[in-house]
C-alpha cells in the first residue's frame, strides 16, 4: 500500500535538545564536583534517573526531581541550599531554552505536507512538548500532534488505530533506533533513521540494525529522495 | 442537534483527587511548622504554584518541585536535608496513591456508553493520568482520551474539531466550573456541574452561573434523568 502518512519524532529530529541537557546535567556536575568527581556523579544520576522513570517518565521537570534527589545521595546528605537553589535554576531555564531547527527542517515539511498527512509523535512533559512545537513555528505542518508518555509498539498501535491507518501505509522519521524505529518495523511499518550527534544512554541500542522497510539517511533533506 | 459526545473530566469527577492534594499539603505544612505556622506555609505554597505554574503546568512533579522552592523560602534558607527527603516521599507517595471512583461512577459510564461515544477530558502529568485511567479499570469505556495542558476554550475547540463535532452536540461533565463548565458554555455547548466536596483555590469561581445550556446535578447518578 501506498505512505499515506509520515510521522516525525521532534527532539533531536526537527529540533536540538539533547545538547541542551548535557550542558544542565554537566552544570549539575560541576556544582557538586567537592563531593564527587564529575565522571561519578553524571553515573550517579543517570542511576536515579532510570530509578525514577516508571514513577516520573520522561521530561524536564521529572530531570529536575532526579537531580535534586541525586544530589543529596552524592553529597552524602550533606548538599547545602545553595545547591538545591541553583538545582531548581538549571532547570527551569532548561525550561525556557530557546528551540533551535535543525537544518532544513523547514523546507522539507513544508514540502512533504502537501503530499502526506504530517503527524508529529513525541514523548515528554505535555507543556514543554507543546511550547516547543509552538515556539518552532512548524505546528501548521501537522494534521495531528500525538505526545505520548512511551514509545513502545503499543504506543504506534494507538496512533495508527486512531488515524485509521495499516502500518504499511506509515513511515516513521527520528533519531532514537529504540523509541522511533524498531516498534514501527516491528509493526510492518516503514521507517527512516537520521542519527543526531548526540544519544542519551536511556535511548542507546548497541546492535547494527538492518531491516528492508529502513533507510537510513544522515540528514533530514535526503528524505526528498524517497518521499 | 441532539448530543452525541458525552465528555467527562476525571480528577474528582470520576476518582477522588483533591483530598489526596490537600493531605500532602497539609504534611508539607506540618513538615515545616518550626519555620512558619501552616496557615502562612499554606499560602506561600500557594503563591509559588501559581508563580511556577507557567512553566510547571498542572499535576504532582511540578506541585513537588513548587513544595521544594517554597520550602526553601519558608525556612528562610535553613530548610535541611531531611526536610527535603520527606518532601521527594510525599511526592512520590501521591504519585502511587491508589484510584478510588466515586459513587455510581462505573453503572453510569456503563450505561451511557451504549448511547453516546465518550471521552476524557483531563490535565495534569501525561503518565500520571494514565497511570490513574488504567487502574480505574473504566478506560474501556472511552473512545477517545485527551489529556491537555490547559482547558480553555481553545482547548475544547480543538478537542471538537479532532471528533468533528459542533458544539450543540457535545456536552461536558466535571467539578470546576472554571475548566470543565464555563470555555463549553462560551462555545455553545453543554454542561453538567457536579461539584466536589473540596475545589482548590486556583479553580473557584465566586459569582453563581445561570445558563440554558447548564444544568446542576448533586451527583453523577442524576445524570440518568438527562441522558
Amino acid at each position: 500500500m501506498p505512505l499515506k502518512t509520515i510521522a516525525f519524532d521532534a527532539d533531536d529530529t526537527l529540533w536540538h535538545n539533547e545538547g541542551l541537557f548535557r550542558e544542565a546535567e554537566s552544570e549539575f556536575c560541576q556544582l557538586l564536583e567537592d563531593y564527587m568527581p564529575q565522571h561519578s556523579s553524571v553515573k550517579e544520576l543517570y542511576r536515579i534517573e532510570l530509578q525514577n522513570m516508571s514513577l516520573y517518565g520522561y521530561g524536564i521537570k521529572g530531570f529536575m526531581l532526579s537531580m535534586i534527589e541525586s544530589a543529596i545521595e552524592i553529597s552524602a546528605r550533606t548538599v547545602n541550599v545553595t545547591d538545591i537553589e541553583q538545582i531548581l535554576r538549571i532547570g527551569k531555564e532548561l525550561l525556557q531554552k530557546p528551540v533551535v531547527l535543525l537544518d532544513n527542517v523547514e523546507p522539507v515539511l513544508s514540502s512533504l505536507h502537501e503530499k502526506y498527512r504530517l503527524v508529529l509523535v513525541t514523548k515528554g512533559d505535555l507543556l514543554d512538548q507543546q511550547r516547543k512545537l509552538q515556539q518552532s513555528g512548524l505546528e501548521k505542518y501537522f494534521h495531528h500532534i500525538e505526545i505520548v508518555s512511551e514509545k513502545k509498539e503499543e504506543d504506534y498501535q494507538r496512533v495508527m488505530g486512531h488515524l485509521d491507518l495499516n502500518p504499511t501505509e506509515f513511515a516513521m522519521i527520528g533519531n532514537s533506533l529504540k523509541s522511533d524505529i524498531l516498534p514501527v518495523l516491528n509493526l510492518g511499518g516503514h521507517a527512516f533513521h537520521i542519527p543526531y550527534h548526540i544519544t542519551w544512554e536511556h535511548e542507546k541500542v548497541d546492535r547494527k540494525i538492518e531491516h528492508p522497510q529502513l533507510i537510513q539517511l544522515s540528514q533530514i533533506s535526503e528524505l526528498s529522495q524517497y518521499l
